[in-house]
């Protein structure tokens, strides 16, 4: 299933965290599910923290890249944009705030889902759920604001 | 010079963005600077956004383990710990606000900046400045918390 990181301009599809072009990088994938949004992944052995837990800065970086992705997901929806390779509105984090309810247990998949909080022209507020085998250990909120198609280039 | 990350102990060292110990990571390390706390750290090529700008995950990563470290410090300094290679305060992170208030260029040394807030007895609030170029491009708030010498165990 294609995640809206797929639909990005090759200039927008480079960032470590879900740019499809950086070999080095997570290549978070985002999409709908339902009315919320949904990525998923797998961290790494060498993603620990304290031994047995996800390192927090690495949470944080998902909830991060999935409110870009939830972000220009729901202005592409809210403006009737269609997506193709060269047509996806891209956003970038202008504020992120991130709470550890209790540690993440490293090994398997984590579900990041989003939930459209606010949705203006240009400026997005996602609230993020992390889940690690179905319990609640994160919670985020992010504001996005959409970038013009030339920014960074 | 020794960062607080030196005086972990080993199980304690493990950590993808401060672990001096995880070869894959970041290895970050913190140190005061007068009444204040400093981490520096380059990032590489890869760890892009937008071309030509930090990705946002690495800079709450930094911020994240940058208000551990500098947590870590202050408790030690409060409680009169003296620091060894068995011996120092391991904090973790509780929740994390970072704000990007511009982007931040990549291809140079990062100065982050700590300033302890508030501290208690094991809650310590940490306010962070990242810097690119000597110019303000992020800022954060970290609140830790103390845990146990045994945790992860």
């Amino acid at each position: 299933m294609k995640g809206i990181q797929d639909y990005y301009p090759d200039h927008f599809a480079q960032c470590y965290g879900c740019g499809r072009l950086n070999e080095h990088g997570h290549q978070i994938k985002t999409f709908w599910d339902g009315e919320g949004t949904l990525t998923r992944f797998v961290p790494k052995e060498y993603h620990t923290a304290i031994p047995g837990f996800v390192y927090g800065g690495l949470l944080a970086s998902l909830i991060d890249c999935h409110g870009t992705g939830s972000a220009a997901l729901a202005l592409a929806k809210d403006q009737g944009i269609e997506l193709s390779d060269t047509n996806a509105p891209r956003c970038v984090t202008a504020s992120l705030q991130v709470k550890y309810l209790k540690p993440t247990p490293i090994g398997g998949e984590l579900e990041i889902k989003g939930k459209i909080k606010e949705i203006g022209k240009r400026k997005v507020i996602v609230e993020a759920e992390l889940y690690a085998n179905g319990v609640l250990c994160v919670v985020g909120e992010v504001i996005s604001v959409l970038v013009p198609d030339n920014f960074g280039l």
